[in-house]
């Protein structure tokens, strides 16, 4: 299946004309927060504190290439949905899991969020885990950890006539902010704790 | 980084000759233990009794083509060491990973796994989660569910001179053998249940 993105775009609309191949090893488009989460768990996993990955991004391979014995070119391959969110792992014995998203905008958009991630994150609520939105409002640098119950819970107005969207101050009055620091740079684990494990 | 497989071969040496391409959607070659595996977790998903999935395969992605604006294509891309295990998830509110082998001999070569996924598996046990491999002889169509602490414990002997693999009767001795039925194909929940949460 080809990728297709929540909003019926695809990603690099922007910044891409029609036809042009694009060489991803120059390219450092929009990782920004990715990549401060993945060095944030890298931290994590250095002190021993939780052990969360990012799932890889899914893709379709087609056509497999063997220019030698020992080494294998892909040659035809199409990015998929993913079935599930960007992040997960364990935490003080919790399975944690989240979706990490990015708005450059004041309020984030249903529509760059999957309903089957939505209803994933509910269903690891049901059984026990840890599941929320990662959010950061990059022109802002402020991150916030959202519960999947306000997520889902503002989801389902949105399909009952409200608003399409979650503004920034909604973020700020149910959300729980993560504080921005050099290391480790985005310690959402720190809010998880405050949070999920008040009582311990 | 491309591919290294742990004994240092590639996968499909037996079958493909030299730099021919291969048309992987008409190709089935070793899937049908990871196909009984992943309709096993999309049983469970459907009688909410667990939330396991598999993780996509991890690939480096370097030239993408845009034959049109909402369709992106993938020309070249390789594949990648993975950084974790195969499959995780939840149960019973408990963190669930697991490395998954087949094998066509009558014993595992430690060659076959990565010692970092080793290590990964260790750590998932000293976070409180619930690790091991789960391993299938595929001539006699038996499955076990191998704890961690196990596999690590022979792995260590193995770099202090003992036996490089693991034999079949190791695995009937030590391990526990998951049934083969016909939904689920392989009912491993219902061996972690047993050894892991016996007195529950």
């Amino acid at each position: 299946m080809n990728i297709k993105y929540p909003n019926g775009k695809q990603e690099f609309k922007t910044t891409l004309p029609k036809t042009k191949t694009k060489d991803l090893r120059k390219s450092h488009l929009g990782v920004s927060f990715e990549e401060a989460i993945n060095e944030s768990n890298a931290y994590y996993l250095s002190k021993n504190i939780a052990v969360i990955y990012k799932k890889p991004t899914p893709i379709q391979v087609t056509k497999v290439d063997y220019p030698s014995r020992n080494k294998a070119k892909i040659s035809e391959a199409f990015y998929k949905v993913p079935s599930t969110t960007d992040y997960n792992g364990i935490y003080k014995g919790k399975y944690i899991d989240f979706e990490a998203k990015s708005c450059h905008e004041n309020s984030f958009a249903f529509q760059r969020i999957y309903t089957h991630q939505i209803d994933h994150l509910k269903k690891i609520k049901e059984h026990g885990g840890i599941a929320f939105l990662l959010i950061e409002f990059s022109t802002k640098r402020k991150v916030f950890v959202f519960p999947i119950e306000e997520l889902d819970r503002l989801y389902q107005e949105s399909l009952n006539g409200g608003r399409k969207s979650i503004t920034y101050e909604t973020f700020v009055e149910l959300g729980y902010e993560v504080e921005i620091s050099y290391q480790p740079r985005v310690d959402y684990i720190k809010v998880i704790d405050q949070v999920y494990f008040k009582n311990e």
